[in-house]
């Protein structure tokens, strides 16, 4: 069997391939919010045993993958295609990260949709005969993004009400084309949406609208609702973005109900953690994919889930000359039932 | 049918897809080198237009973009899928490039690799059914490639001898899951190499060993020999940097022979146009590929191209961090013959 093709941006896998293993590692302050006990390595420091954050990002990603490997049963050797960027200028968390394995590699830059990006190509790969086993993976490191993106650290800079906080953390999944579930059903493959936002300090503004067209070619296309989901979750809206696409969904008269969520939002404990309008970051998404969201599928406590990635597609320069911000937003579902 | 696997790192496309058009667009040095007038449109400045060499080179992707629709005879709203990256941070030319189009869009970074890999990865998709019409596309500019990478421009830095010069240019294929040739009968995806050297102005030496590597593991996996194709193309080893991966394959007793070459090499008259050791960036092997390959193919000159695109994975940041300079190279096998 291969892949349906479902309206204009939505595919069906024809043998939905099974999440076999995952690996979640976030940093400390992710250790120390609501979802702390989930996760597979909360690190004590941001530097996991390296002399710079961005060489700390990528030990941290090559620790997701590992563990993925080892929860999975699979050797690094046996995975034949790998997936996997993050938010580094040329991605260099991710290249490093793999630099011993001898995997085939496919470099992906899709700035926080990452997660759901990888894991599209990889299941869609597997789908099409390309191997049986795939890892997808992505990394954000908060020290590392932030001296990129915004300030150096030192510098203190003050944040505004609507910023979000770059998660530490990284997630990694191991896709075989036989198992016992969850399992990669459809992928809904964003396009780019730019809503005219130029406010770099308000990254769920410029990304809801992305959501909201995923979102809603996802249930056009596949002629489903948001009632057939147990949880929709975005990646990165955090607060902000999280109410401006119910509000997007709700002005059309869609109501997304209480399944919907937000990882951004679920990460960090916002009064309590300082984080503002919540987590951001590739390893946003990913690691609570790979710490709660997963594990939880797994228990029974949910049988189908919508996951819907979003990535701001700006660079420092393009916001210096003045652009605004575009947005993508890949969609992903896994059931627990193959459906074939 | 669907996609077979070929050994650890290769795959034959089970339908390979159809290469129904392509794009090529260039800088005015391009213009004027040796392969000058086979492209289909070459700038008389390098700014295409905009106000700013990031902006002229996302200008000039989607020009290519456009060029390749029309001579595919496709309108953009039938393309299913995109696969795009390139050199800027957060690969912003590719993403800036494509977003008024509504086309599901997957962001790749893979360096100078990415138009083998945006190739590799629209076959592997379009066999495997998801759709019957995408597009793999790449671009880099001099300009906004030097001084992110290097130097502002008015600096003036000397080059030094194995230094290349990132070509101006852009390239497009669109891909169908029908249609006459030529034809992607097999990919070989790279893996992640490093050998250890850290001299950023010689991206050749730094890239040589994972055209080695993938090269070695396409011969191995598919059973063929250089001798089986009428072409073999790296994309921007230059002139060292074939050299070495000649010197490589000789001391394995192998010779790439005649039908070898690097298309670094070949876009400038590196005597009379001051290149140093030749052409790099995404836009040196998109260019080519489309400008020169593809057409020679459907004039019946070459029957079948081993398209092996080579990237380096590394960052201004690695560099500065003493990181050695990780290198890729993903090869395509392009055929007038279908063979299925």
């Amino acid at each position: 069997m291969e892949g349906k093709v479902l309206g204009r941006q939505s595919f069906a896998l024809g043998r939905p391939p099974a999440v076999l293993g995952e690996g979640s590692v976030v940093g400390e302050k992710e250790g120390a919010g609501p979802l702390g006990n989930c996760f597979d390595l909360v690190s004590t420091d941001a530097w996991f045993g390296e002399k710079s954050w961005e060489k700390a990002e990528s030990a941290m990603l090559r620790r997701a993958f590992h563990l993925a490997c080892h929860k999975a049963g699979v050797s690094s050797s046996q995975i034949q295609l790998l997936f996997a960027g993050d938010l580094l200028n040329q991605c260099v968390s991710s290249a490093f990260a793999v630099r011993e394995s001898a995997i085939p590699y496919f470099g992906l830059y899709g700035a926080c949709s990452t997660m759901a990006e990888s894991l599209a190509l990889a299941a869609m790969c597997l789908d099409g005969g390309f191997g049986s086993t795939a890892c997808a993976m992505t990394s954000s490191h908060f020290c590392s993004a932030e001296r990129q993106f915004r300030f150096p650290l030192n510098y203190g800079g003050q944040r505004c009400p609507t910023a979000q906080w770059t998660v530490t953390g990284a997630g990694a999944v191991i896709l075989r084309d036989q198992g016992p579930g969850p399992y990669v059903t459809h992928v809904t493959v964003g396009h780019v949406v730019d809503a005219g936002i130029t406010d770099a300090g308000n990254m769920g503004a410029a990304m809801a609208p992305a959501a909201f067209e995923s979102l809603s070619a996802h249930f056009s296309d596949t002629g489903r609702t948001p009632g057939d989901y147990d949880a929709i979750l975005t990646g990165d809206l955090g607060l902000v973005g999280r109410d401006i696409l119910t509000d997007l969904f709700r002005r059309e008269g869609t109501e997304l109900g209480p399944g919907y969520d937000d990882c951004g939002a679920m990460i960090f404990d916002g009064a309590a953690q300082d984080t503002h309008a919540g987590g951001s970051g590739c390893g946003c998404a990913a690691s609570v994919l790979c710490g709660m969201v997963l594990p939880r599928m797994r228990a029974g406590k949910w049988n189908r889930v919508l996951f819907c990635a979003t990535g701001a597609l700006m660079s420092s320069t393009t916001s210096l000359q003045g652009e605004s911000i575009p947005g993508i937003c890949h969609a992903v579902c896994l059931d627990m039932d193959r459906g074939c």
